[in-house]
């Protein structure tokens, strides 16, 4: 392997080694691919990052006291979570397009993050490659970098594996970490939940990150569609529909939190993987059960292609998202306000359900 | 791709979906190894963790009043780092062996946050795989696990990736992510380091996870020697000597800093990829040159088979940690006294060079 640290500052460069390059692993390429990615990574720093400080690890100050950024927790609490872009790297990877993959994967990360109430400080990713193409990494670490801007958060480190062996050329994986920090007395933990609160979803941007697997099978090798043709129900290309990168709440979710807080805010739950029933669940309480009515909000038109393909309706809820990336239960009395600040800061967001008193199950009708 | 989320604790079980699982993903097989994980994952919480409160993220108390545990940081600098095993996990992958990688993921990231002066607090693993196997999968993990426990760090969190279009049967992929803190007036900066003090190697336990390529391709490769065969100059079997976990130097330099501090040492190095000549330098400001005397530490007998199999001998040093897996600089008077204390808690020290002044470099004798 080899592993280039990137993104905490260090301007260490590792000696080209000829039988090392021999056995497949060009230090060169990947010294040159970090040289082109840190200017986009200190775009990510904020006034929090120590640079530079010594270049094996990433470091970053959680209180300080400097006059404009003061910022002080009083019993904070770590949340961090890891995540990768599964399948649909092989997406990026058949159409050659690397610059918004990066996004995803930012985004499965703090957007799971953020579900606490906490905000993200740092990411750190991890990409593993056939072997360096400077264009390919500084092309996937744009996005990472780009998401990480979206975020909030600081591109804090990063690593360059280049495995020929285990990777196939062309191909490379993408694994991500997301930090960040809560006050302990506002995180919001299941509990919070109650019965009446409603249930806002947030409109996802299409597929996110999750159901590759089954939307790759079904509509490029079963249908046989071209990802690069026009689809007309789409009106646009597949692979523009295939690529778009999963949505980043952080900003407006974080806004609403500090306006409202817990006063109206109970819960929060990432539609990735296992679709509303898979997801929704997690933020209920035993004592509490969700309804969601479908037809509450507008189904993106890929959802219908997919189906159209052959997937059964009651399927396509269990695997995707169907529209809503991201679910808020909110107070009742809140439900309203809420829903307009987030539409003030870009937010579509639509009333889908409630929580009623149950079982920690949810109801979809 | 079926992405488990694993550690924190959730026990949310993802419905199996009918043609999900025909597009190659296994959602039971992956809920089956999270159930046989979580005991050992539960074994690495320490009072810290904050349990199950609501399962899209890990969490962690970085402060807390409690009266057996009492902690409070003034001014907490969070440190965090990534880093994957590289080509290691082929050699783990041929042998079939995947108990021991999870020690040297966790020990490539702590090592790394450690020469910052901070202690790791939380740990977090992604591990793609070809489909789930559940007794690999549980191994795997299980290593990193043990490996926590080394460190002391808690093991926050953890996604499974299952991508068979991206890995090949029985292939997989490990990455890892520390995150830790130190009291910003402890910090360990490059700025510390002066003409005169002593630096200490302690020795690895033979290759760590670096130089997987060059040791592959020479020994497997070109001298086709059997992975199970026992070499005799190692005096146990080629696969022994090439899985040999990373030692971890989390609890006998944190050992060492609260004892000492900052008045004894000065700098600190992870010899990884690149050697010491990639990796000491890291530790000096730009005034200060590193001298290293080769001879003054024991080479362990894996790089003399390397070597003999046609690696030139200057090339091994810059490829491969040759004995030494760690360097602290510290200050000349302190040095008796840090050198004994590490061998009390089990280390082998040397002392392998001085600092002196100069422009940055290492002059390797």
């Amino acid at each position: 392997m080899a592993a280039v640290r990137r993104g905490n500052g260090n301007g260490s460069r590792r000696r080209a080694v000829l039988s090392y390059a021999q056995a497949g692993v060009d230090v060169d390429a990947a010294d040159r691919a970090v040289e082109r990615i840190r200017p986009m990574v200190r775009r990510t720093f904020g006034p929090r990052v120590i640079d530079d400080f010594g270049g094996f690890a990433g470091a970053l100050r959680l209180d300080y006291d400097d006059r404009l950024f003061a910022r002080n927790y009083r019993e904070p609490v770590l949340i961090s979570c890891t995540d990768g872009v599964g399948s649909k790297v092989l997406v990026a990877i058949a159409a050659r397009r690397y610059d918004t993959v990066g996004i995803d994967l930012v985004a499965m990360n703090v957007n799971d993050l953020l579900t606490s109430g906490g905000e993200p400080l740092a990411f750190l990713d991890y990409l593993a490659v056939h072997k360096v193409d400077e264009a390919q990494v500084a092309a996937l670490v744009a996005g990472v970098a780009a998401g990480c801007e979206q975020a909030g958060c600081a591109l804090l480190g990063g690593e360059t594996a280049e495995m020929p062996d285990l990777y196939r050329a062309g191909d490379f994986d993408l694994a991500g970490f997301a930090v960040g920090v809560v006050e302990r007395r506002r995180m919001i933990t299941r509990a919070l939940v109650r019965p009446g609160d409603q249930l806002i979803g947030l409109a996802s941007a299409g597929l996110h990150s999750n159901g590759y697997a089954l939307a790759r099978r079904v509509l490029l090798e079963r249908a046989g569609l071209p990802l690069n043709g026009v689809v007309r129900s789409l009106g646009e290309p597949l692979v523009e529909a295939l690529l778009r990168p999963t949505r980043i709440y952080v900003r407006a979710v974080l806004d609403v939190l500090q306006r409202y807080a817990r006063t109206a805010v109970s819960g929060m739950a990432h539609i990735t993987g296992g679709g509303i029933p898979g997801n929704l669940p997690r933020l209920l309480p035993d004592n509490c059960d969700a309804v969601v009515r479908r037809g509450t909000w507008p189904v993106p038109a890929v959802f219908g292609l997919i189906e159209h393909h052959g997937v059964a309706e009651d399927e396509m809820y269990r695997v995707f998202n169907m529209g809503i990336g991201f679910v808020l239960a909110v107070r009742p009395r809140s439900a309203g306000v809420v829903l307009r600040a987030l539409e003030r800061v870009g937010e579509r967001a639509f009333v889908i359900g409630q929580v009623r008193r149950g079982r920690g199950r949810l109801e979809f009708r």
